[in-house]
């Protein structure tokens, strides 16, 4: 059985990743360019199904200041991530979820996307970071449900 | 460093704020108008945006045993918060994150509402309770991005 | 005040409990029906509003495997899962929280079912498993809202 410390810093990161995750729908409708970039490693990779990737802090952040997101805030939306099963192998981790994409229009809220979620993350020395995130839609292609094989 | 103590006491801060918000959609599906005024503070605040301000716990507790909150349920609904990012500050805290409310129909079920919410809380004798909640749709208005704004 | 170890054990519960039920989802929008399976007792219980009862790793599975859950991943589904609040008693617990399942059409996505659910669990030699889950949409009916009573 771990030690004391082992088992507190385990519930630590788990407790991070969660925080991380949660952290980017609110800094996405937020439209926190920045803020979003940086829970991403400096060369980290956001590949969103349909937009191709986006790697390194200044062409994540283009995803929240670029026309796509722009025209989602000015109708209104909001990112709702699901809830994520964390699997921690020392200093890197796997996060696997959901996510939601509601917009508003002019009739009302609508489901706009919802996708799977696999995230690649570090732990270092300002804490987690995400290494790498595939986002894609699950519209009954095999490549969305793909994301959510266990680790390797 | 902080020691196992403190890392212990603020894990399990996190964790109780996550239930307490967990705790809310629960309640408020119930129709249990107590129960949801239990999570606040004496004289705590809801902030509804288009529904105005409730402050106590009868006027909180009004807003569920009253007509709005009544018919919503008479139809159907789903009150399913987002996950939260929590920033702790000693014995106050502020939460942020999505909530969603779904609603039942002759066409099924759809998304009624989307919205930011930022979630102020205190620890006292009997654990965290919510001093103010603010929710506003996120229907492209900048009031309910800002309730994303970080923690000042 | 319980000591150190009660206190992380509990936390260790509870973290393990928002895995197990975050998986769940994850797994069901995979199609792993044996992976679904496995989140229950060797004899475990998923009561599903409207679909009856299915007992059993053999009969649980068969859900997934068959074609209510096919056609839905045919199409693209989601099956979100909301947070969950959850009461602890020795090596039983209780969590409840809503679930969506959201699925793709000719139109886009929408909302094909909102949901209550209980979750009762047990935490054996290889942790948590789920004694029974019901599930019930949140369509008007009381059956649905009962299943967010808290614990007796």
């Amino acid at each position: 059985m771990p030690d004391r410390d082992d088992r507190l810093t385990l519930l630590e990161d788990r407790d991070a990743i969660r925080d991380l995750i949660a952290r980017y729908g609110v800094l996405a409708d937020r439209g926190d360019a920045d803020g979003v970039a940086a829970l991403w490693e400096t060369d980290g990779i956001y590949a969103v199904g349909g937009f191709g990737e986006a790697r390194g802090h200044a062409e994540i952040a283009a995803l929240i200041s670029g026309p796509v997101h722009q025209a989602l805030m000015a109708d209104g939306c909001a990112h709702v991530m699901g809830p994520v099963t964390i699997d921690i192998n020392g200093d890197v981790a796997l996060a696997r979820g959901h996510s939601l994409v509601v917009r508003h229009g002019a009739g009302g809220f609508e489901v706009f996307r919802a996708s799977a979620n696999s995230w690649q993350l570090r732990k270092g020395s300002e804490g987690w970071r995400v290494i790498r995130r595939d986002n894609a839609p699950l519209d009954g292609q095999q490549a969305a449900r793909a994301l959510f094989d266990p680790p390797v």
